[in-house]
């Protein structure tokens, strides 16, 4: 299926699952939805800690077509599912958002792992929750994001374990994606970033680590959202965890330096 | 002189001159100072269009101290001049401008090329306007920017003419430098985006072009505050060109991927 296909049959409710796996090349991005009071914060927050919050695409005030990475698409319905906070509390989770929008609502698209993952992939390196058909481990540690305004929190993290010489070749192979998180930002001892039990972690679900692997810690995208729901804004919509945005992007969009 | 020794002789009014050479290896940065009311359309600008506008740091909202790239220094004192635009019209050119400040302005920060023009120095290409002791020539093209709310405006290009085989070596040294505006946005005949005369720089000085050698294009930071004075809006304040501001931040952290 087409990215396009793919956001059209979530539009007509007939695709409500997770998109791990689904147009492989395409970018699938992270979604967050704020009031137009909290916007600027936001977007200062991202800019603040780039490395688990890049920016795909920033919509004006009240818009939902985004321009630049899926022409034609509607993030009110595009997406499989979405959650709905009030002030920091889950209220609902829902297959369209069309029911929720107001004028002042600001949309960001942020960029997301399976970026990597597939590059990693196609390295020949190993992505043990893709060989285990589970969703990443993502762990909350200690190291804190810049704050912005309202907006404040502990960098999330996902992780892949590895040989140390796998990991080191992940290192080169992530950071040529500096739009999709870029290179690790730990490897080894996960008390040394505050994660007491790899076994637990905060979001997703635990992999295996073989003898002699490492866990590699890479800045996650759910980052943002934590941070968003933290701060109890009066109205936040995300998209659900694993049920993304899938753009018109190619991976290799997210490469190197941004064009002009 | 150290930035901090620079800032200071400023914020006592006794250095009021260009900053091109100063404090080499220290990153210099433009300002620009916008109302609240505009401040999240200018940061989705400079978002959109990150080769000519690439941040450095944005402030919160009636803030004066970069925390992050220049600890204890006071934005409204610590540049050696400033221009103040009052709907599009230049209304001043001030030394200070604590008596023009306001609770609602938001500052932003910009990388400027004098960071590249170093790492292009120091592997011996030639950087004609400083050979010259001239100001860079600057191009207005027909590239347009991605326009963003009220902000909007065609690319600005500086231009530093290279034999061929220097040009491919200074699209290699300045694509390491994506946070100060990355490799060239074009090369060879201006009149391909829209440059009609070199000899006629539409900001800064023109530069001898030898035998052989061939114009070579980076997007520019007036880019921003280009679109920022084009926009009109009731009050916008920036440096007075050449009069930067001069940051504790190193050349080499505007290098590669962003820290966490």
């Amino acid at each position: 299926m087409t990215p396009k296909e793919i956001r059209s049959l979530c539009r007509t409710g007939k695709f409500t699952s997770p998109t791990p796996g689904l147009a492989p090349g395409f970018v699938q991005a992270n979604l967050v939805i704020v009031p137009e009071a909290q916007a600027f914060d936001f977007l200062l927050f991202c800019q603040r800690n780039s490395k688990p919050c890049p920016l795909i695409e920033v919509l004006e005030k009240g818009k939902w077509e985004p321009v630049h990475c899926a022409p034609g698409a509607d993030l009110r319905t595009d997406l499989p599912r979405y959650r709905v906070f009030d002030s920091g509390k889950l209220v609902a989770e829902v297959d369209s958002i069309g029911h929720l929008w107001q004028p002042d609502l600001v949309s960001f698209l942020i960029g997301c792992s399976f970026t990597f993952d597939a590059a990693l992939t196609a390295q020949g390196l190993p992505v043990r929750h893709e060989q285990e058909k589970k969703n990443v481990p993502m762990y909350k540690t200690l190291i804190p994001c810049a704050p912005a305004g309202v907006f404040h929190g502990p960098l999330v993290v996902s992780m892949r374990p590895m040989l140390p010489g796998q990991a080191l070749e992940a290192a080169r192979v992530t950071g040529r994606f500096p739009r999709a998180h870029g290179g690790p930002v730990h490897l080894g001892n996960p008390a040394a970033i505050g994660i007491h039990d790899l076994a637990s972690p905060d979001f997703g679900d635990p992999v295996t680590i073989h003898e002699g692997e490492v866990p590699v810690f890479w800045a996650c995208g759910v980052t943002p959202q934590a941070a968003a729901v933290e701060s109890k804004i009066p109205l936040l919509i995300t998209h659900s965890p694993g049920h993304m945005f899938v753009t018109d992007w190619q991976d290799s969009q997210l490469e190197g330096e941004t064009k002009v």
